[in-house]
């Protein structure tokens, strides 16, 4: 800075602002601060100001740069360099069928850029972003390779809520299942469309948000090799306490003697028994994982590319249950001509799940008197009377007997090609694919396992084939006019085709386990297979409008052709519209020191859910049958429902509207968004009148669900310098209302029927989806005088549970049942902390749930105290006379009051507080590591799901989105060592 | 050249000799023409000569570049430039696990260049090199979408002779069958490794010579789009003429008539029938044929690519027949670090083969008097009496009601990182992947087709699934000692393992056409699947050693380890060495101007071949049965032949000796090479003694087979200067006699069997591998004395075949069978023309067989006139009376002479020379194409089987390997426009 006194009471500053590169940088804001007297620089970065006195403080502020202040009399430098704000505001953002600068977006985004999922050591990169992004709730069993689910901004459906993945800009079909088939560590972001204005572009699918994983790609320079590796243990974080033998017998004789049983004279001295057989740890082990990952990369300014190869393998921590993953991915670009771009990603992956035939809830029920092995070596199991032994099969012989194996090969690549026609005009075509080929295999031997041996051994295989054609082809035209208008616009055409094929059959009696293929079986052949194809044709197009940086303005609209859809209704149109006004670069702003960033987001958009409609739903399905007409045996096609021309989408109407803004100096950058989601045209049955003939009723259009909710995101960079501290907390809000079924007062959802039990879980109006549906209990009756007091209840006797009376009619029947319970948290957080001291580097990722509830299905049976299923000890405390319980029932075989009736008794706070992922790393000094001819090394030990907070009494209470916990593979801990290695 | 006038007679000649690029050439003889004296370049090429006198004239000579005289009195240009012979010496030939340049062979390999190849429009790349390489036979049916056949150097077994195909350095299950997975415009080059000095290096798999396909690479520099389109028609290039209706209801009165039953009164005027339906032009069509293939390649030093996609779309001339292959190619090339380079080719495509259920025999046979519609429509079809109007069931309903279809999905690809550990040695790591997923089905609907109506329908599907892992590990060692000595040394590893599973299954009974999914069968389901698993282990190592580039010596040793062997045989040794004198760099060769280039090779070898061995042929097979012990019903395992610990690769030994010469300034190049193989230790059945209890003969290694030939190519320049013509033409013999089966004196190869009529062919010591076998006919009985006079032969009458009797025992029977032909051709040639003027090119390929026998097996029903079956017009010319004919016999119903058994009948020659293809082209002069933007653009015109030559009577002399000519897909003609264009 020059500086040029005036007059001696003011100072005229000039000088430069620059970018880091030394590029000078036009229309930064430089202020004096305290005042409004304010300049920006022109187009060679030169400005010019005067200011009070030589110890006034200039402000220099430029979005997408980290704001900078300086005395007036530093003196020392003319030039000012301004850093780039690499963190946030600069940050590319995938935004479907093209990019964004975050800073641009009008609508709601979040990215999770590869570096923050690779601290992980997981093997699914859908574990990796739990917790990472508001509104986005993953889940995940602890079965090696287990899809994770994963659902945004709520239930927008009582059908199929599952998002669009979208991998290297191929949709692909079912969910998100294909986001377990990429390699995490050839993650570089994983992008979530969250609002309408955002997912529209998507159409028809993007109703329940899209998933946009982008994989890394080369850089022109130095070729990189890098070796990303670890290995660790796994164990079950928690199993739950089962009674011992002599508990078992004990309660055994009691629940006997009360249903007036004779009880066992083995069990005459239960003290006597011992501890006996712990089934749950007879199935459960340490189970070790372990992963390679290997890729090379580099270019030059011609051509890119990014090549590795992985191998991941993980053991269960159930006996039998394995899962191996072979990846590799090939990403390259390529300028051909100076007009002409071309590129492809290809992504290869095989893998291998074998398991065993038991169940974890058998191992849980089985009889703890009994051993894992008789005396000869055999598979010991309950032989004599059922109330005495019960009737589990034996969970170690079936698992380690039956087996169980699905193999898995996939491909997903695309190929592009992008010519410039004239400068800012762009023309992108990329044919893609998806294909999955998928086998199953089933072997059941010939066994002596009670109380159910098979007589005769069984052999089941499958083959799948889903292929997935795409092609895209869309003309981008991006240009500036003048230095304060930008407009990009995107207009054109995708068009994507399923097939998927299924072939599966089965077949009896083999005279030896040596001969286990289809052609040595002897007896009962079955056979079934099917075919079922879909087809989209999509017409987009796109605007992005900006005046000054200032005012951004989006439009998008879609109109997706479905096979899916009725013959009335073929084509459907998604429209969204978003503005955002970056409040922080108005004049009167310049001032405002508290932001250095400020915009306000709002945003309306109509998009589409198709998944739950099915191939053929619009169409009047026939069944087949076989008729015996004048005795001969005549085949048959017979309509089961009305065809409905107008079946189409479901339809979400969505409005958000947020504010992304950035404090003291960006340490602070914070982002709010609220949004009301009106899902309209939800598929209901139609019930028919019974005179059509028609068995199955059709869907219609016709339902309708709301969400809403708030999202908030804080970013902090607590500390700088040496000791780094960064933070990342997110915190969502949802509320999910049923608000018609149409002409259904209730549905049960599909699958939430457990046994004899019936449906856990409606779906009704005025209620959130999957709410829980059962009895009300009020205690336990103490007295035979409470029970005769309380409204009838068949079998009730003291020590049973007295189920409340909701309808007053003086008898406890279905009509007593109601909502009990609701799966849906109120809220969903996280908390993400990183620190890091010269080598050292340490992330804590806590993350948890508020105010679901959990249906404790589990307990239906391991409360029942109803026969001799082994119990948790839960039961101890049981009703043994009055006043001993008021919660826990009465031991009685047979339960003939109905304590094990679905009822709130079931009911229990799912909240948790995880802590997720710790991991500690420890990067060699690079001096040391080119010692030894390496680039970079970090060295590092992480544990996941290291503990959990909450008043769950089951397992863990991260049990699946409908919060049903029924026989769920255990969440496991893991604790691993690993390496990064760059060459 | 500075000439410096030393004394009257000499002058001494200096100057400099380089190449194109203007590099000094060391080392090129510089010779006074027409005496011995001559002198070398130094180092920096430069040279000084004393000569006679000014009008002497200098040659240079310099192995790789063409050879050059100037007059020493030239004074014009005092530098030399040598122009690199980039037809032949310099080229790089691909061995196996390497490269080496074409000249230091020692062994023989043919390379057919990817440009060669391009000149055919054709859609497998298997036809493309049909007579390109001296010694190989390529027979491929016209059939869309059928795999080629090829043979190389005779069949060394009577198991499969297939040769192995190695795609970019990965190879290949199931023989050649791959090569119809590769898009021809990908190929760079075609390399055949055809004796066991070259195919050592692959062990137990170079028996039958080695295919090595290598596709396209990018080079650095400008990019490249190039588009390879081409449209044609295929038509049948020859069709049998059959008998008309009239024809045929005179031959059926006739039949009857002779047989002494009753003729169809509705024949009684056969004239008045007409010409009736021809069902050969019923079932045949011209059909369309395209193919696009777009590919786009480049790179810089750090790195190339290459990527293609193409569609080809054929229909087949047979109707309901049909093929379409998407292609998709991902090669590229990286330099990573200086020491390490790294590359991956990737090879996707899918295939798609419907087609219909009738035959072409069955059309052949088919009743003209028929029409292929009923009046209402309805398919026509024989009803009534079937000596009237035969049994065949319209083709055309078979066809069309009738759906066959194959879908495949095929991956080929590998990784390779090549590390430089010290300058020359090079480790080089390779895994890589063949994947095929294929299914089948099959659907034939209810139907009324007379005479066989199908009154249930049925659906077959198969699943099938072949993965190929193999890794390859090696080092090279390369370096040069002093200027005479360069050594070249591999070691390395190479593992395989495969497996393949199938799963298929049919039922019946579907209520409706328009249901065809398993799922909705009710009746009769079947079901079978087997898993089947092969892997290999080897080491192998090559030595290749030069001493003054003329001394060369090349020694492989391969050790394979083979699931496939039995317990004693695991691991078979197979060393191989050969040597080669390049005789033209001897001093004492130096003036002697008629050879550019003289090589003579010697190589001795053994090689094995494991593919007719079979998975698990060692073991003793187990086969599945049902017993009834005691009234139930038990599946039973049982063993079903006897193990050969012993079992092991078939062995081949081979010796080659050869002649590469280069004449006339290389116009010429002569490359002759003769060989014999000693096959011992091929699979022959071992009858056990009935006592064992076996059913089946193991196979045992002892049987031996000889093949010995010799092949001469001559490549010519004939005219070079702006009117261009070079030719090549290639012969091969090859003599293949059997010497040994062990204990059996003859064997019958599967599949030569047909209907009634026994094997037509035989395996027997001291003949070739499948001659042909049957009676010997000695013309026709023209009296009833004729037949008294001839030894005892059932059923005959004046008319019917004098069989001979071989055995002279009086009675014609089975023993007076003999070898009656030889499907092996005395030789295979072919001769390539290939003429440009200007932008004008035009090629022509012809090729042939000679000395090869056909056994016409479709007229043993097609000239029977035995039966209600249409003959072809050859039968006009029956025997009618004594002395009407001497060859082809009476009509007469039921053949009780046996006419039609197999015998020398039916042998024809089946020697054939073949106009293979003519393409005239013409490429656009570079200004005219780069004013529409394009860097070239050719246009041609091609005809494929425009004509053959030959005396054989069927419908085509290719008919396959064996010479069987029974019910073969005909072979199609083939006229097609294309363009090649590039950007």
């Amino acid at each position: 800075m020059d500086m040029l006194w005036d007059n001696p009471q003011s100072l005229t500053v000039s000088g430069k602002v620059v970018d880091s590169k030394g590029s000078p940088l036009p229309g930064v804001t430089v202020l004096e601060k305290g005042t409004a007297n304010s300049v920006a620089t022109d187009m060679n970065g030169n400005f010019k100001l005067s200011v009070v006195n030589k110890s006034s403080v200039l402000v220099f502020r430029f979005v997408g740069y980290l704001t900078k202040e300086v005395i007036a009399d530093t003196g020392a430098n003319f030039t000012i360099v301004l850093a780039e704000d690499v963190r946030s505001l600069n940050e590319v953002v995938v935004v479907g069928y093209g990019t964004q600068k975050k800073r641009d977006l009008t609508g709601s985004i979040t990215s999770v850029s590869g570096k923050d999922l690779g601290s992980q050591p997981v093997p699914d990169a859908g574990q990796a972003i739990e917790g990472k992004a508001a509104g986005v709730q993953v889940i995940t069993s602890g079965a090696p390779g287990a899809n994770s689910s994963i659902q945004i901004r709520g239930l927008g459906s009582i059908n199929d809520s599952s998002p669009l993945l979208v991998i290297d800009g191929v949709p692909t079909p079912g969910g998100i299942n294909y986001l377990n088939t990429i390699n995490p560590n050839d993650i570089a972001s994983i992008d979530v469309l969250k609002d309408a204005s955002s997912a529209a572009i998507y159409g028809s699918q993007g109703a329940n948000g899209v998933i946009i994983v982008t994989t890394k790609k080369g850089t022109a320079g130095q070729g990189h090799l890098n070796a990303d590796v670890f290995a660790g243990v796994q164990s079950v974080a928690n199993k739950l306490d089962l009674l011992n033998a002599s508990q078992f017998a004990l309660l055994n004789n009691e629940e006997l003697a009360n249903a007036n049983k004779s009880t066992n004279p083995a069990y005459a001295s239960p003290s006597s028994l011992g501890r006996g057989t712990n089934w749950l740890n007879a199935i459960l082990r340490n189970a070790p994982i372990q992963s390679y990952s290997l890729s090379y990369s580099g270019g030059s300014e011609k051509t890119d590319y990014y090549v590795s190869g992985a191998v991941l393998d993980q053991q269960g921590v159930v006996i039998d249950s394995k899962y191996r993953r072979y990846n590799v991915q090939f990403n390259s670009n390529q300028r051909v001509f100076s007009w002409l771009k071309t590129g492809n990603t290809l992504a290869l992956s095989h893998d291998e799940k074998p398991s065993g035939g038991g169940t974890v809830s058998g191992a849980l029920a089985s009889n703890p008197v009994l051993p894992v092995y008789n005396a000869d070596g055999s598979y010991s199991g309950p032989v004599g009377q059922s109330q005495w032994y019960g009737s589990q099969t034996n969970p170690v012989g079936l698992y380690n007997l039956v087996q169980n194996k699905t193999n898995g090969y996939n491909i997903i690549g695309s190929v592009y090609g992008e010519a410039t026609i004239i400068p800012g005009l762009t023309f992108r075509t990329t044919p893609g694919l998806t294909a999955t080929f998928y086998d199953t295999r089933t072997w059941a031997p010939e066994n002596n396992l009670q109380p159910s041996p098979q007589t005769q051994s069984y052999l089941g295989e499958s083959y799948n084939k889903s292929i997935t054609y795409n092609w895209d082809n869309y003309l981008t035209y991006d240009k500036h006019f003048g230095k304060d208008h930008h407009l990009t616009v995107l207009a054109g055409t995708s068009a994507e085709a399923n097939t998927f094929n299924t072939m599966n059959g089965n077949i009896s009696g083999f005279a030896s386990d040596l001969t286990q293929q289809l052609s040595n079986g002897t007896v009962q052949p079955n056979i079934a297979g099917t075919s079922n194809q879909w087809s989209l044709f999509s017409l987009m197009g796109r605007v992005n409008y900006s005046y000054k940086d200032r005012y951004l303005l989006t439009g998008t609209v879609r109109r997706d052709g479905s096979s899916r859809f009725g013959e009335n209704k073929k084509y459907g149109t998604f429209p969204s519209g978003s503005f955002a006004w970056r409040v922080s670069e108005e004049p009167f702003f310049k001032n405002i020191n508290f932001f250095d960033d400020l915009k306000i987001r709002a945003g309306y958009g109509t998009t589409g859910n198709q998944n739950g409609i099915g191939n053929y739903s619009f169409a009047s399905g026939l069944t087949s049958a076989v008729y015996v007409f004048n005795g001969n045996v005549v085949p048959i096609e017979m309509a089961q429902s009305a065809a409905n021309p107008n079946l189409s989408w479901e339809t979400i109407k969505s409005t958000n509207v947020g504010i992304d803004a950035a404090f003291l100096h960006q340490r602070i950058n914070l982002t709010i968004d609220g949004y009301i989601k009106n899902t309209t045209g939800m598929l209901v049955p139609y019930t028919l009148p019974i005179s059509t003939g028609y068995t199955v009723s059709p869907p219609i259009n016709a339902g309708k669900v709301q969400n809403k909710g708030i999202e908030v995101t804080i970013n902090s960079r607590n500390l700088v310098g040496a000791f780094t501290w960064s933070s990342n907390f997110n915190i969502s809000f949802n509320r999910n209302k049923i608000l018609s079924l149409d002409q259904n007062s209730q549905l049960f959802p599909q699958g939430s029927s457990i046994g004899l039990n019936g449906y856990l879980a409606v779906n009704r109006v005025g209620y959130p989806i999957n709410s829980f549906y059962g009895y009300v209990t009020q205690g336990l009756f103490q007295t035979p005088y409470d029970v005769m007091g309380h409204a009838t209840q068949a079998g009730a006797a003291p020590g049973d549970i007295r189920f409340k009376d909701l309808n007053g009619d003086g008898v406890i029947n279905d009509q007593d049942r109601t909502i009990i319970g609701n799966p849906n948290p109120k809220f969903i957080y996280a908390l993400n902390n990183t620190f890091s001291y010269k080598g050292v580097d340490l992330s804590i990722v806590l993350q948890g749930t508020y105010g679901n509830d959990i249906f404790n299905a589990n307990n239906i049976l391991l409360e029942s105290m109803s026969g001799a299923n082994n119990q948790v000890s839960a039961v101890l405390s049981r009703w043994e006379g009055p006043g001993t319980s008021n919660s826990t029932p009465r031991a009685v075989f047979g339960d003939p009051n109905g304590n094990s009736q679905n009822s709130n008794r079931y009911i229990e706070d799912g909240s948790y507080l995880r802590i997720r992922n710790v991991a500690l790393g420890y990067t060699l000094p690079k001096s040391l590591a080119q010692r030894i001819k390496f680039s970079a090394i970090r060295v590092y030990v992480a544990g996941q799901n290291l503990y959990t907070f909450t008043k769950y009494t089951g397992v863990d209470p991260e049990v699946g989105l409908t919060g049903i916990d029924n026989n769920v593979y255990p969440v496991v801990r893991t604790i691993s060592v690993g390496a990064n290695l760059s060459l």
